[in-house]
């Protein structure tokens, strides 16, 4: 008895092939393809299926993930921002009938919250909020021990939460949300405009022009001291941590776990995060809800998979 | 059988018998006497309770509203902005102590949301989100048919959600709350601080003194035309637009209903709530969300306990 896992992504599409204990017995990534059409990568995401298949013994179920919003309800990706030509791509439905198993669809960010739920930082916990801050910020919210996709099927963006009302213009039309100032591409457009306007920092000296900085750069100079870098992040710490609050008093989890490229400069962005919610937040909120780095690796969106489909088998 | 339901304020204690098909049988308001003590409010909530108590017939369950925030797990009252001393009364367990049957326990703005949904404006909806905007801003999620209160008890704050980083201070202590900038006082704030700063309007001949200005002036003001309460409500509107955006990516939900004093104001509060609503999230979010104002009148709290108990029964 099997289930079959697969993340789709822009460059690589990633499959296994797990026991209903959680354990991944084999595993592949092929090239998605993703220049050459909506066609061509449905049929490597067959293929890379097709790779894990089981010699012997049924596969109960087929769990997806895509990356951009995903229709829960009617398990269609709504737009990739990676894959050209994908828009309103019933892929859970075209997935089941090429297979003939039940199949599950769900946004990688969410998969990645259900994963740490289920194997990483959040067992045991039944409602928490995760958050994924890299180029963009994704996240899923648990609530009672299920993934929640809202009452239409498009809900858990926390990414697109309004936290700045004048902000920057956002990837999804709207102004100051989330993602438009405290992503690792807000982190970086900060820092060169800085540079651009004839800051003083480390950064100078780590990049030929300030085109080239990314949030990793700025990441090592703040580490180093540089009192800009440190300000952009404080920056960005303090802007999740205000959605900390709005989600706090909305969903009142009992655990944030915060994951993706970005957290990995740890206190950098935790410590103005932490501070915010104490500041910001009654104590009855802030104290009883810790604020925790993913436990989970790369798998974490293929164990997320896995989760949906063990909680929805 | 019969369920009694008390909705109690920070004047008037009110209750009502009801058939379990809603109909109010019978119904008392006696005064709070807020101001003799916890104790004696305790008091006249058990006589409350014993007017309507039916002379034949059980009583199934006991439905109680507290103004102010409940932990819904405990069934505690925290506080009460307008009773004094009143602080994590475990007026649940109190009652059903007295009574010896089932009771419930929920904040007013929430049972509205449930009354709304279940009586209401939300009949037929299994997703909803309902604001009260007066005084302050309360709230109440509805999520598949059921009042969401939080992983902890202490969810559906959104009045609380923080829509301005640099805004106010607000009650809770945070700053920049909707309630802080969105509610009556925060109008009536407003538009005291333009007189005093000069600002020419209305409202200088229809109050003696800039500090006599409440909401329902700045309403009336703006319904005959004056420019600067106009644009005090548009700018509270557009602020409850942020909020509902937030919330459409976070719950996806399939209504909003707005309800309290201030949204008497019509259009003056919709028009920019929804304006800012298609300018600033996808058209997939607005497009399937209408905003609706509030159907039920004063007996919005006890009929929301009357549906807190159907639903918990």
């Amino acid at each position: 008895m099997y289930i079959l896992v697969v993340d789709l992504g822009g460059t690589q599409i990633r499959a296994a092939r797990c026991t209903p204990d959680g354990q991944m017995e084999e595993r592949v990534a092929i090239p998605t393809l993703a220049a050459q059409g909506p066609e061509v990568v449905l049929d490597r995401i067959r293929q890379a299926i097709r790779m894990v298949w089981p010699q012997e013994g049924p596969v109960t179920a087929l769990a997806l993930s895509a990356p951009g919003p995903v229709d829960a309800h009617r398990g269609v990706v709504r737009f990739t921002p990676n894959i050209p030509g994908w828009k309103d791509v019933p892929l859970r439905d075209l997935m089941a009938e090429s297979f003939g198993v039940p199949t599950f669809l769900a946004n990688d960010a969410n998969l990645a919250a259900l994963g740490e739920f289920r194997f990483g930082a959040g067992q045991g916990v039944r409602d928490l909020i995760y958050l994924t801050i890299s180029t963009g910020i994704g996240g899923g919210i648990i609530i009672d021990g299920r993934l929640y996709e809202g009452g239409q099927g498009l809900g858990g963006e926390v990414g697109h939460m309004v936290v700045e009302p004048n902000g920057p213009l956002c990837g999804c039309g709207g102004y100051g949300c989330l993602e438009a100032v405290a992503s690792g591409t807000a982190i970086a457009r900060e820092a060169r405009a800085a540079l651009e306007r004839g800051a003083s920092s480390l950064l100078t000296g780590m990049v030929s022009s300030p085109g080239e900085v990314t949030a990793r750069e700025v990441a090592e100079a703040a580490a180093r001291g540089d009192d800009l870098s440190r300000r952009i992040f404080a920056r960005a710490g303090t802007y999740i941590g205000l959605a900390l609050v709005s989600l706090m008093y909305l969903f009142n989890p009992a655990l944030f776990i915060i994951g993706g490229s970005v957290a990995n400069a740890g206190d950098l962005l935790f410590d103005p995060m932490r501070q915010t919610m104490r500041e910001r937040s009654q104590r009855v909120y802030w104290e009883n809800t810790p604020v925790v780095p993913a436990a989970l690796g790369d798998d974490v969106v293929l164990l997320g998979a896995l989760a949906l489909a063990l909680e929805r088998v």
